[in-house]
């Protein structure tokens, strides 16, 4: 062989980035970029240089090095910047980082995005627009921070029928729910260790309500299903009235409650439909979900052929959120140099299967009056709307009883008219918790 | 926009597959392409056909529907067909498979290739041949079946500074020491019920000694470390030496006994060093890895910024690998269409650190005389090599006594040293197993 290695001979020009915010995630990059930068020039053949740097404030101290005149309030300015190659956004919410990832993207520039907020409500215009110019618009770091995910379900399983996917993919409630099932506290005790940890936020509800679940949701079941799903598609339940009790249940029953996204493709009458849905579940012990402690996430995908996978790591923080940015941005560079980029492939709007006709079989604990002919009061009931009971446990406090139950695969709909049914027993002092159930599918 | 969406418009024409056996894989690629071609198309714009199907018995039932004319015995014409665009090779060992290949790759032909003896031998030069010509030379399936690692490791952690990897990549093993560890059975018992399942060979050797997992352990430890490590590189114990005895104090340590591939990147006198083993190893109950039960796999990759991530699922089977192979076909035929490929990028030759230099705690188990004196002369020989002692149990049988022990990081040959001179000491009957020892490297 005579002809030179390329890099070796002649090193290709910096890739020069323009970054939008430098909070956490955008602290951490800069400073993996100036640790990484040789390492990645050797191995990638590319050289990273953060050019421009645009804040919402000039005086805050970021703990990074910058030079001087690479920081500015002006984001715009950075996205236009003839000096700028690639643009990387990690300010968040909707607007402006919308109108400025698309005017990279017409400005021919490859963006490299940790928005979830802005993609599942607006990925699809900006998937379009940057498959219309030929750019790369890259997105790992929006999903389970470090965890490689969104490249897997692009490409890794690119051939593969992806039939369900249910992630662990907010750390808080996992952190919270953890505390929980292993030293007992209440979740008012777990939230308080979490805010003063810094896992969550002074105001909870993104997290624990299952919002911020969602979103991420809706950007798994459209790389997974090749269909588009938006925020607003995804039925949501938090964590906040999870009890002591509930978590002490499941344990009896060999199970853990995790804050679940799940996303499924399902037959529908008119062609393939999409489940997408964020709420408490009970999973079994021997699932590989269920060892997934702490502020951990997890995302368990199941193929036809492929079966069972699960990809699990850090989903917050800037050093393992920067690490994935850092990847992508790797990856833009590399097609910048090659005059290439990766194709989305976002399909049409995706059918989905009303939260009221999805399915699952669900965990529910109901207070009784302890008395002959109860039970059969009960199972008359469930019986009208057609849920079937897999198992039952009835145990007596004093002269009520409680029953703890779990039922075979029911539609949404028929349990909560089962509920409210129940409550309307004279015998059924209250129905507790409902919970849905994984791996209990018969 | 004016411009007419180009696959819309104007469908693609088909990629043309040359297919290099039909065995296990082989038939099951078959059956997926059949079964997603339509997907596929619709999702990444990429027809894929296979044209041409090389075997070595025109005669034998393979389960899948091929047009007349597909099947020959003639790998060699298969490749240099004019009517095939991607060479998709699972024959297995080194020749023919190594010619075969960089004969497509000399004629401009993508190649596939679940080829992990190949890899693990001959993968610097197919790597250097595949960047020289600009074609892609994809392996997805090479290591641990199903589960993406390579591209993760190739793309995602692109920029990541990834300093150990440790794998469960052979399911035959997990397989037998899950069966010892949750049936009690003996590692002969565990075997025979292995082999009646299929799930291993009746030569078992290249499973449980080691030899297949080294082999994978070689491809982890090149893309991970961006350095070039080969097989022979590769230190291996297997695990038919591992007792129930073994199994029974791993659980009372709360630990569970796996068969780990260990790749590490340290520093050396001269600059970055890798080392690169194969072993029994215990793993604390509460490590993702001992949760990876029955014949699944796992790779746990440990990095600066990205901190740990897992990787799981389904390490062989015709399906899932047949999956990766697909997800690699469907990549190579979008860059085929778009004329671009992706980069190995493959370092030079890895300073390997000899196994005798190389670190971990230790397990033992020593049966020594009910005597006084006998500890304070086995304190003694581990003093005199340094080998530091972190927790030992002492617990007699009739007139003696077993010591169980767990050491602090201890150099390879140090603790092989202190072996030694235990075994010459009148006081120890028995030096039992010694088995290293994850996460307790204080």
């Amino acid at each position: 062989v005579t002809e030179p290695e390329p890099s070796a001979a002649r090193p290709a020009a910096p890739v020069r980035v323009g970054l939008l915010g430098c909070g956490n995630v955008g602290a951490a990059l800069v400073g993996l970029v100036e640790t990484r930068r040789e390492a990645i020039a050797a191995r990638s053949g590319v050289d990273l240089e953060i050019t421009r740097v645009a804040v919402r404030s000039l005086t805050r101290d970021r703990g990074v090095k910058l030079a001087d005149g690479v920081l500015t309030t002006d984001a715009a300015a950075v996205v236009a910047d003839p000096e700028v190659d690639v643009v990387v956004e990690v300010i968040g919410g909707i607007e402006p980082a919308r109108e400025l990832i698309l005017d990279a993207i017409a400005a021919g520039k490859p963006v490299i995005t940790a928005n979830k907020e802005l993609l599942a409500n607006h990925g699809a215009e900006l998937a379009a627009a940057a498959d219309e110019k030929g750019v790369d618009l890259l997105f790992e770091a929006a999903v389970a921070g470090g965890i490689p995910i969104i490249r897997p379900l692009r490409e890794s399983l690119a051939g593969e029928d992806v039939t369900r996917v249910m992630g662990i993919v907010n750390g808080t409630t996992n952190f919270i729910l953890t505390r929980m099932t292993e030293e007992g506290t209440t979740y008012a005790e777990a939230l308080a260790e979490a805010q003063s940890l810094g896992y969550a936020e002074r105001d909870p509800t993104a997290d624990v309500e299952g919002y911020d679940a969602g979103a991420k949701a809706a950007i798994i079941a459209s790389l997974a299903f090749g269909t588009r799903v938006v925020a607003g598609d995804v039925y949501h339940e938090g964590i906040s009235s999870i009890t002591a009790a509930d978590i002490a249940s499941a344990a009896s029953l060999d199970h853990v409650i995790k804050l679940l996204a799940v996303c499924e493709r399902l037959e529908g009458p008119d062609g393939a439909e999409v489940a997408v849905r964020v709420h408490p579940a009970m999973v079994p012990v021997q699932h590989p979900l269920a060892g997934v402690r702490e502020s951990f996430n997890a995302v368990f995908v199941e193929g036809t052929a492929v079966g069972d996978l699960m990809f699990y790591g850090r989903g917050a923080g800037g050093d393992p959120t920067g690490s994935a940015v850092l990847g992508d941005l790797v990856d833009a560079a590399v097609n910048l140099h090659k005059g290439a980029h990766a194709t989305i492939g976002m399909g049409g709007r995706a059918q989905i299967r009303p939260i009221d006709d999805q399915q699952s079989p669900f965990y529910l604990s109901i207070d009784v009056v302890d008395r002959p002919g109860v039970l059969r009061s009960i199972a008359e009931v469930f019986e009208r709307h057609g849920v079937s009971i897999r198992s039952l446990e009835q145990e007596g406090i004093g002269d009520a009883a409680r029953i703890v139950m779990i039922t075979h695969r029911a539609r949404e709909a028929d349990l909560q008219a089962t509920v409210t049914d129940l409550r309307d027993l004279p015998t059924v002092h209250r129905v507790g918790s409902i919970i849905r159930v994984v791996g209990a599918e018969g």
